[in-house]
């Protein structure tokens, strides 16, 4: 049985003999040459593709979970030792362990994709230094004596090189200064958040603690919790924004605040506690304490912003759509309500308007968009769109209401992205084929099926360039595979994608309204795009490269996206998905004070367009509803 | 009858023949000459004595009471209508309402002499100009459209012409923003606390609010609640200090804090839940809100800053007496505990040494004692006694263990000044003469009667230089009012003060033991002057004017400090009581950031002497026991 050993691919390039094959992976489409005998991780790693590996790839954990087409040698005893007998024979491998023997094909399941976390990475090692606001220093100091009465805290100061009158202190920190010194001989530990002295510790403890970034979606909030002094991230933990009760959109959530006399407390306390949950458990699986951690970094879109801070936002939902503030905030863990170190900070990155947030900034600060040196556009696509433009030395950024239809809201059988979900469709021998997220029976589709259904329309001729679904009469000349899944009338027409026994039973349409929620949403965004680089002066199909983030950016199929005519005509290479650049950009915040400030200058100096205040807006929009023409 | 109207005066003046007559006022000695036709309030104003007049000497009130021995016109109708017919026949007047007719005497009683406030208010007028670290300003600002997105607070940071990334602003403030600039069409007044946006109100309220000053002694506390606009000092409250039922001084204090696990917190929680207390009464007295308190100013001695701001003091009492920190600390209003504005700022004054406080920088700031000119002494006497010093360019501060004999503690029949307690001794006629606070039954001798006895019983020879009480003996040679006041042997001696059915039954003695306190404690004061003058190499009777502060200042009769020799030998009239010094530099630094500074260098640049460092402070001490031989 032939059974590569690991160090085969370091033997070969240590001979000057390693060959090299070609791996392409799927949704992502990204490929390239690896040399054989690497992992699937390692080529993935090589390649800019993110795979979930919480052990480190030491075939441990069993999380790496890839479907392999072909290309891979025999299965491992880690393998064997981690999947079940049904995963192995569906082709299921564990990226980290399988080795690539010949030209590949890898499908990454949503499962295994990591959120956040690489582009930091990329970054770290290229352009990023360690440069946290939290620091520490070890000092020694002699005792006290009668002829050196020096208080505790001039004597911590002299130790570290400062003037006491230029030094700041927490009061927490001044409390624990003359146990923390005599019971350590006077050499401790200083930590300082910024300029202030916020702990005085035993020197064996981590120097500088830990810190925490934070990505406060509409719909998902992570934490990551981090060692400041490695910069590495020590765990991370998310949960559903249990704002959602309130309304699952931001409109409906401010609707909430605006009606409900303790509503901004209620979404500001429901969003603390999450977090402090989350922290709780990140600490826990790290087997860290919540109060060695000294700064949190915030980012999230600007109603999630306002409502942490307990900012009313109910000027973001109405013209002008004015924010409370734009500034980077910072502020005290006890006024955050954050179960930290008491003497902690929170620093909440900037936003840029009412509806462009944090979360776009993290976007700017990780793209390096504007430093890219030719025309590129940023989709970041939720129940808004966020859309950015560098050109021309200028960087334009603004918002639309794309609506939910792109998260499976309003869509009728749409579901967020969970297990049974229609993730994938495709069009196959004249028919329809798809695929659900963990292989489950299908419940419903979620965005990227979305995306797939309305391509595969499109494609097959089920629906035409104006978004109308084929009538019977039309029906005819479609494949039949295709043709006997259109069924009703008007707008209760609708194309059979799941068969069942009836609605609530098992069976799954994409209908004519679904179609135009999906119209209207990309309409949207495309009108947003076009009317930037109007702003620039550059036409459309100037746009050289696209950056597609988030979840978002992270699971459609970039085809699709380019089919439906969502994005500006650009070859399929040139378009990324550039992961959670929220999450990465409050990591980032978080490890550098250089991130920080740049974080601070690009919302400071991105130009912000308002649509509505636009007259050439609305006819964009019309214009951008129309699907392109088949090629 | 004679009734001069209150314009006489003016009249007089206007004419160029304005008559000077004399007064003097007991029992400080203060004495000059002021205009015929005055009141009493004008010309104790005119000399620098402190009477109590709440009403502002509007004849409403009948707060200031004072005795008259001679020179005042007729009784006016609202002093018939203030006081009781007793009273007026006690020679009782107010000091508004009684005009000066000829040369005169006044006794001022401890009940109406303000505590704090004067020195203050003179220095306002000569150097002090109000500055204070709250300020407000009114912006008038364009409300926002869809060309002009800037967020609320931008609008705000360019109303003041402060770059937005410059301007910090506290999350309330931020919190409040929206509305109160839409409720008042963007015209509104920004309150700094410092650099901090505290608060944005509506542009009719007082524009920088209010501030407290709050003076923590051992034994009592006091607020002060000042208009941060006009200076004006709006109300006042104290309270004694309740950590008295864990110990009357510091030592025993700090002992509860150490033998008790909680004790800590539960000593930082009384003295903050009584401020909030005083802080309560006082607006409310002042008819306005706590929450428009936007800065705290705390003066105490080391062991109540710590204890206030909850920082361990076990250090203090034990060698080498190291304070946690003696730089000028400020924290949040939440931080502290404090229930005023929660965007407020709390800022506690210096100390110089572990019995050196904030309270001796209180003395030094109000004294200007570094810039008289000449060698100058100041002493603030309670448990302990801090000694300052300033000649040959020096600023020297020392502090002694004065004991408790001194405000009556350790002295058989010693209490506390509070109304029947024995406040002035004399000899009259061979014999002995007192008078109570309040001319109530004596219940005991408080600190200015103790003075008083010892400096009588000097006088009349009942006790020698050496301290030692005339022997039956020895008393044959006394006046016979004075020998048959002494009884009993050895350490059971003593002199009877006041007659009474026997102990408990109004009898009140002077012991021997009494005396020996007394002794020690004017011994260690003495010794300490002693010392600083060796330090800057003069002799103690080159010091040309000494300063007496706090309620020792205030009450005790000069010529008895000098006759038992607790001063060094200055004229009469170059002893001064400079009042409370400590609350009124607490008020300083609240109204002045000028103040603020010089406060935070006077600590800098003090030198602090360790008595027990020094190995003359033994002799020293030995030496100053002996009382002066009478002249």
């Amino acid at each position: 049985m032939y059974r590569a050993g690991p160090g085969a691919g370091d033997l070969a390039r240590g001979l000057g003999f390693a060959t090299m094959i070609s791996i392409s992976f799927k949704p992502g489409g990204e490929a390239g040459q690896v040399e054989e005998g690497s992992t699937i991780l390692a080529a993935s790693e090589q390649l800019g593709v993110t795979i979930t590996a919480p052990c480190g790839g030491r075939g441990r954990c069993g999380r790496c979970r890839v479907i392999v087409v072909r290309g891979c040698g025999p299965i491992t005893q880690a393998e064997e030792d981690l999947l079940t007998g049904e995963e192995l024979r569906n082709g299921v491998r564990l990226a980290c362990e399988a080795l690539l023997v010949e030209d590949a094909q890898v499908i990454i399941p949503s499962d295994s994709r990591t959120i956040g976390g690489k582009i930091l990475a990329d970054h770290r090692g290229e352009e990023m230094t360690l440069n946290p606001n939290v620091t520490g220093s070890a000092v020694e100091l002699p005792p006290p004596s009668l002829s050196d009465q020096r208080s505790d805290f001039e004597r911590v100061a002299d130790g570290l090189g400062i003037p006491a009158q230029d030094l700041v202190i927490h009061r927490d920190a001044l409390a624990q200064l003359p146990t923390v010194l005599r019971e350590n001989d006077f050499h401790v530990s200083v930590v300082r958040v910024g300029e202030v002295v916020s702990a005085v510790r035993p020197t064996g403890a981590q120097p500088c603690g830990l810190g925490a970034a934070v990505d406060i979606g509409t719909t998902t909030v992570v934490a990551y919790l981090v060692d400041l002094h490695t910069g590495e991230t020590l765990a991370t933990a998310s949960e559903l924004n249990p704002q959602a009760r309130h309304g699952h959109d931001l409109i409906t959530r401010i609707e909430f605040v605006q009606s409900t006399p303790t509503g901004l407390d209620d979404m500001r306390r429901l969003i603390v506690d999450l977090i402090n949950r989350l922290l709780a458990e990140a600490t826990a699986d790290a087997g860290v304490m919540r109060r060695d951690i000294y700064e949190v970094a915030i980012v999230g879109n600007t109603c999630m912003h306002h409502l942490f801070l307990g900012l009313d936002p109910r000027n973001l939902a109405q013209a002008p759509y004015i924010p409370v503030t734009r500034e980077p905030v910072e502020l005290s863990a006890d006024e955050a309500g954050l179960a930290i170190n008491r003497a902690g900070n929170v620093y909440c990155l900037p936003v840029i308007a009412g509806f462009v947030g944090a979360d776009t900034v993290g976007v700017l600060l990780m793209s390096r968009l504007a430093e890219r040196g030719h025309p590129t556009l940023a989709v970041d696509i939720g129940t808004n769109g966020e859309v950015m433009l560098a050109a021309n030395g200028r960087l334009l950024t603004t918002s639309c209401a794309a609506g939910p239809a792109f998260e499976g809201g309003e869509i009728r059988y749409g579901v967020r992205a969970a297990e049974g979900a229609i993730e994938r469709v495709w069009l196959r021998n004249g028919s329809i084929g798809y695929a659900t997220i963990g292989g489950k029976r299908p419940s419903g589709i979620c965005g990227s099926g979305i995306f797939d259904v309305v391509a595969a329309l499109l494609d097959s001729g089920a629906a035409d360039q104006t978004g109308r679904l084929a009538t019977d009469e039309a029906a005819v000349e479609l494949a039949p595979g295709i043709a006997t899944r259109l069924r009703g009338e008007g707008p209760q027409r609708e194309f059979l994608l799941v068969e069942g026994a009836g609605a609530g039973n098992g069976e799954i349409t994409f209908t004519q309204k679904d179609l135009r929620e999906v119209q209207l949403a990309k309409g949207a965004v495309r009108a947003a795009v076009e009317l930037l680089c109007a702003r620039v002066a550059i036409a459309s199909d100037e746009i050289e490269e696209v950056l597609l983030a988030g979840a978002f950016g992270n699971y459609i199929d970039r085809r699709s996206a380019l089919r439906m005519g969502l994005l500006p005509h650009v070859p399929l290479e040139r378009i990324h998905g550039i992961g959670n650049a929220a999450g990465a950009g409050a990591l980032a915040a978080l490890l550098s004070l250089d991130e920080r400030q740049r974080a601070a200058d690009l919302a400071r100096n991105a130009e912000h367009v308002e649509l509505m205040a636009d007259p050439r807006f609305q006819m964009a929009f019309a214009d951008s509803m129309m699907f392109p023409e088949a090629e």
